[in-house]
């Protein structure tokens, strides 16, 4: 049986429905642990409860460094972290912001999110994953798509982000397929990649057909009895390909790099792939925490 | 003190979350009664009690014709209706479903809904209103809007509906503006016009940039302080706007008329009047009722 453990210091993401903690040695994950204590669930002064619930057994007398990016940093968060405007550094060291911990052993900052003027669009996490895809790939120049609930494509030159573009595309697919009345059609797993990548290239083609092509896919489910996995493939393929119509200028003809594991990142790899795109791949985790290690190492 | 009304028959329409009920004598609504006891909250046996409590006083010791219309023919409704297929009259007396009801005083018979192969699609309770205007305008010809959570357009056609075609714009702006992140942006009252006009006009001349358009109303929340009333109007214009665009092939060079006394169909006015349409307008209710009527003056 070995003795606790102690880090060197501590990656937090924190974001609106979770929180993960990574015990780190350097650029190393000793222990990871997390929990369903997002910032969406805590008043303001529930967050240093959390962590401490979380982490409080990896904390030793000395104090701890903390670093933290998400939602956490919000206005309803423990500490807000202004946005910073870009074009800029997608993390900056001097930027991060210090939360006032009661418990004397947590050094805790927050990475501000970014801000783009025109058109208004903000971000928070993403710009700590940026940061880590520099940290591992210094030279990278082209856009990053990083889908989620909100997919980011980002625009960055010279290891600055020049541009970004939000699209609702995962939250569009939760409220269609979980509460639209398209979800008594679409229950079940399965999944049928011919029907994604014929809606894809329908949505990408006339976008405007778009609302009309929706309620098809009830009517198909009363009328010919459409299966719930072509049904959520083709749904999944309209979203995404709505989202491609809409940054087809963040794509087309650049360099492209989908950020994730998961199989949402991998459906995008895909519907670029058959846009005649061939983007690289990289993990969230790896770059979440690249991007949170870079910023201590650039304060040590 | 007047006695007991006794109508000459009952017109009932009958949705997913609303029961309304009319006392009729021929055209005329004596009295008018409402619940929330929609088909989406009833199981099959829980109808004909529904019913009861609403028109109880108004049935004598006679049978009672009772006209409905809407989701209650559903397969999950009282008694199935199955779906005629179109090209068709909007309601034909020989297909009202007969309702087996205990309570002998009641005659029960629905109005079957419409349905379309290619592209699939299905209506229920619309077919009644488009016979009800038939029923006003023997000689209408052109195009029906009758906006709601699902916008039906309407091809009618020497006193058929040739096709139709249904748009989710309603549900899309009650999930956005009620369940997504958009929502802390759009509560409140207030409007603006010239919000909904730039933002249709947007989405009609660019569908493709929608999804991109979403978030920036969060955005500008977060970052301009947008106003709500402006926020609100924006999201109405951008759905109406990609309702439109999908379904620009029923209303351009048509004679258009749109159905409905709310404010939802005001919008569908404005936003047809700014595209060069010049729609007529025709009340919701009065047709529905013409419709249910028009059933039993032909079944006489």
């Amino acid at each position: 049986m070995t003795g606790p453990l102690h880090p060197e210091w501590i990656a937090v993401d924190w974001g609106t429905t979770h929180l993960r903690a990574y015990a780190m040695q350097g650029d190393m994950v000793l222990a990871e642990v997390s929990s369903d204590q997002g910032m969406g669930s805590l008043p303001r002064n529930g967050f240093e409860p959390a962590l401490l619930a979380l982490i409080g057994t990896w904390l030793a007398d000395r104090p701890m460094e903390v670093r933290a990016c998400g939602m956490v940093g919000s206005r309803q968060g423990w500490q807000e972290a202004p946005y910073r405007a870009v074009p800029c550094t997608p993390l900056d060291p001097a930027a991060m912001v210090r939360v006032p911990a009661i418990d004397p052993r947590l050094r805790v900052t927050i990475a501000p999110g970014l801000k783009q003027a025109t058109p208004p669009d903000v971000m928070r996490g993403e710009e700590t994953q940026i940061a880590g895809v520099l940290a591992l790939q210094p030279r990278f120049d082209g856009v990053l798509c990083l889908p989620g609930t909100h997919c980011k494509w980002v625009h960055v030159s010279a290891g600055e982000v020049v541009s970004f573009q939000t699209v609702m595309t995962g939250e569009l697919f939760a409220l269609l397929s979980g509460q639209s009345v398209l979800r008594h059609g679409l229950q079940g797993d399965g999944w049928d990649d011919a029907a994604f990548d014929e809606a894809l290239s329908d949505a990408m083609s006339h976008p405007s057909r778009f609302s009309a092509r929706l309620f098809t896919l009830r009517a198909e489910g009363l009328l010919n009895g459409l299966e719930a996995r072509v049904a959520r493939a083709r749904l999944s393929g309209l979203l995404i390909g709505l989202d491609l119509a809409a940054t087809r200028a963040y794509w087309l003809g650049q360099p492209v790099a989908v950020l994730g594991d998961d199989r949402l990142a991998g459906l995008y790899v895909r519907a670029l792939t058959a846009q005649g795109a061939a983007p690289g791949r990289i993990g969230g985790r790896v770059a979440t925490l690249a991007g949170l290690a870079r910023m201590r190492g650039a304060e040590a």
